[in-house]
């Protein structure tokens, strides 16, 4: 059986990576997608589990000083951070993961795991980009022009990741993912131990 | 406009190489399949600039001199060598390339051209690649073996190539084959470029 790899899924704010994202998960039932870890309270509607798995700040400390994060982060005085368990047993069960994380997390990551796939979601203009992030008509100019600056900000930062794909239509940049993940289980690692001697 | 690319495919005698190309071919007219010059006379049917580049001896040591070629070797008497020409034209009209050659060959052109993706095209075991070489019916046990030895070989020499794809179905084969003819042109170096600032 083969064995699972790990894809970190970066890109900037409004570039339309969820709908990539689910639109992979859809087509690939064995796809595992990380569940972050938080400390913020759950809104309604969301499930343990599922959205997220809520922790008091105690357990989230705890686990960071059981190294049980793959990565973690704090924002306006919450804290996220990856599971390395779950990640760990869908590897084990041949599953490939999907993590949806931030450039500085996928930083954290690859120095734990050398061999895990840094691929970054760009929009295919900067213009687009802010088309759609006011397209959304949830936030105001001042917050569009800090995601944008932000986003621009990370795109300089993914110049080593393994791969960039453009969103400019979606069945497009799903079809890339869809590639990148086959090629990157036809490395010589993987494929020299199928063959017998 | 996207720049071509350069693939190279190797794998041992009998595994289906020629099989697997056509298909890839058959299915994008874009791609440019590199064809060899060679020193040794045309066979009956056989086309200049079509299955081979025929050059006299003189002609053929005028192209090295000129380092005319992206690597060159010498079998049985007679000289086989990739121009540099046609792979450049093609590559500069945004077609990918593909060089079907030796091994030996494929290192002469990666010290050329550190940007070539290296593939080799490996056999599901070694017990079918005998069978597949003894199906065909045109050669001696003497043959088959002599083949095998020098395809085991070949094989640990491949270890730094980029990718192996098993044929154990062409289908399969040539899907991996396009995945990462996709994938290497998702690299940042390319994409970068793509996306205006």
């Amino acid at each position: 059986m083969r064995k699972g790899k790990t894809f970190i899924i970066c890109g900037p704010s409004g570039v339309g990576k969820g709908t990539v994202v689910a639109r992979l998960l859809a087509s690939d039932p064995s796809l595992y997608f990380s569940v972050s870890a938080t400390t913020r309270p759950p809104r309604p509607g969301e499930e343990d589990g599922v959205h997220y798995h809520f922790l008091s700040m105690e357990q989230f400390e705890q686990w960071i000083a059981e190294d049980q994060f793959l990565e973690h982060a704090q924002f306006v005085g919450n804290r996220y951070g990856t599971p390395r368990l779950y990640v760990d047993r869908a590897m084990a069960q041949g599953r490939d993961v999907l993590l949806d994380i931030e450039i500085q997390g996928a930083e954290q990551v690859k120095r734990k795991r050398p061999d895990v796939v840094r691929i970054y979601v760009a929009p295919p203009s900067w213009a687009e980009l802010e088309r759609r992030l006011i397209g959304r008509g949830t936030e105001d100019m001042e917050k569009v022009r800090s995601r944008l600056a932000r986003g621009r900000e990370e795109f300089s930062a993914a110049k080593d990741f393994d791969y960039f794909v453009i969103n400019d239509t979606v069945d497009r940049a799903v079809e890339e993912l869809r590639a990148i993940m086959t090629a990157e289980h036809c490395r010589p690692e993987e494929r020299m131990a199928l063959i017998d001697r």
